[in-house]
């Protein structure tokens, strides 16, 4: 290793926003952020070209405007929505973006003149936490990201467990009912299709479609399709009970799911990022106690549940630490 | 290692048999097999004492009466159910058997004056069918045994994955249907409340009772008590339309199972072990179609689902490598 490498870009590649900062080579928190709408509609070069402006101005705003400094910088690591091949550094499918076969690694280090490695955003999201956030520490880390969709990650020792061709980790496509609730992926009773925003959102208005009176029916003005997972969580800080409710359910499911990971692959740390853990104990409560009634007690007891910590920054310190662990061997 | 050893004992301690065999220490068939009823009820140590016996036979037919020869044994692996703490090799808690907190390991060893190592049963036998039956060569292998239980294993890079606390690998009770039927573990809708063989002939008997005419009823003489799985697959050979619909059934459940197990994990092989695999493409058929229907294609290409080729031995071969493995560093 240069003794010269000071600091590693992360760039998080999302299907809403791009974020991009710049991260100490020995971790720490990401500098000098930069979040952009990713906009993935204007095509993956367009996406590309305002990614790499946006890396530029964090340097310019971290390193100053000493060119020289740059050489500080020992490369990019980037964190985007799979199917990829992390080999040849292409996005191969990318439903939330709409972009096939998109050789994103090779562009971004072209426009930076920077090394970059690829990986799976999830999987980001789970090493950054595992190497800056609630999974310090962690030999068996399992990750989960409650968004759009649901994403893992599995962490071994340091090592993100990739699987066979790079798909491993897809843990919102777990089925926890078999002839459950229709998936956007085509499947039904996906975990995803219980606990992801969307659909705790629509899960809150089918009740209320059906005629349940509540608070969360004020909160977007009648209009239900304005209602979102952050609603139900509104809803439950002012203690509208139906709110309460939808936030019970979607803690069991999410339960079913953890259980099954717990017994799966006996982890002694499972952490749960996403906007629903703003939820606390309204969430963890119920979870926990899903878990306990699911899972082998022992191996419950081996686990620690708990919310991330880096809920902003963990994709973008994630994917440096991929870069550095790809490039130099260790975190 | 002494150029001397050139065998290990496999002992196989399961709820209804023993088997124990003598494993060449480059790998090999089990020779000098052994096979006993395991009548747990007359408690732990005279289970050890008689295996031990058995295993004194098995040594004696292979290795004749020059006692001298007994130096050529590097040791005896151990393998029975979970959960249990292979540290110290105790069995803490051992439903199929009634023991607890039995100290397995060390009273084998002392029996044979052999040192002896100890796993899960289920870890056993898929380590066994990496090392010399259907998983050969698979880099991330998951085992899955069908029996009373359903037991499973995840061999990596050679390595069985324990988890933190020896309890991974638990996907008999990975939830498939969150509100689905009761399991033996006092949890609803597990793997196993649907295709171990015991719920198989349930499911069976279930529609029987319920107005269904099928050749199944004759295979009993009319007693339902006596269905079990392998009269479903008796029905099946026979070409019984319902015992084919119970198949097919049961193919589905496994299939749900198999697509989480390769959505979480991207295995580049599935090895299926269980008298059930002997209804071949009736299994294996609709199985297959519920995978693609249910997990990432470019994870379904990437794995092969076969049936187990050590049915018998994979235990006892699996539990002489794991010995190998952990006296040695290498198989």
């Amino acid at each position: 290793m240069s003794d010269n490498y000071r600091w590693i870009l992360g760039l998080d590649i999302g299907g809403t926003n791009v974020v991009v900062g710049l991260v100490p080579l020995e971790g720490g928190e990401a500098l000098g952020l930069r979040r952009l709408p990713t906009l993935p509609d204007g095509g993956g070069e367009d996406v590309v070209r305002r990614a790499a402006a946006a890396a530029e101005d964090c340097l310019a705003d971290v390193l100053g405007a000493d060119a020289g400094r740059r050489s500080e910088v020992a490369g990019i690591g980037i964190g985007a929505p799979g199917p990829l091949d992390r080999e040849s550094g292409i996005l191969l499918e990318a439903p939330n973006l709409g972009w096939r076969d998109f050789p994103l690694q090779g562009l971004v280090s072209e426009a930076l003149d920077l090394p970059a490695t690829l990986d799976n955003d999830a999987n980001c999201a789970t090493y950054g936490e595992w190497w800056m956030g609630a999974g310090r520490g962690s030999e068996i880390l399992v990750g989960l990201t409650l968004g759009t969709g649901i994403g893992g990650g599995f962490v071994m020792n340091g090592e993100i467990h990739h699987g066979a061709s790079d798909a491993a980790s897809e843990f919102g496509h777990m089925t926890i009912d078999s002839t459950g609730r229709k998936c956007k992926c085509g499947n039904y009773g996906c975990l995803e299709a219980y606990a992801s925003g969307p659909n705790i959102a629509a899960r809150a208005v089918e009740g209320i479609e059906a005629g349940v009176e509540s608070i969360l029916t004020d909160l977007v003005d009648g209009d239900l399709e304005k209602l979102t997972a952050a609603t139900v969580y509104d809803g439950v800080v002012q203690g509208d009970p139906y709110a309460h409710e939808v936030m019970k359910e979607t803690a069991k499911f999410l339960g079913v799911g953890v259980a099954n990971l717990i017994n799966a692959l006996n982890p002694d740390a499972i952490v749960i990022a996403g906007g629903v853990t703003r939820a606390g104990d309204h969430l963890f409560g119920p979870l926990l106690k899903e878990v306990r009634r699911r899972a082998f007690r022992s191996a419950v007891e081996a686990c620690r549940i708990v919310p991330a910590t880096l809920p902003e920054t963990a994709g973008v310190i994630g994917a440096a630490g991929i870069f550095k662990k790809e490039t130099f061997g260790f975190v």
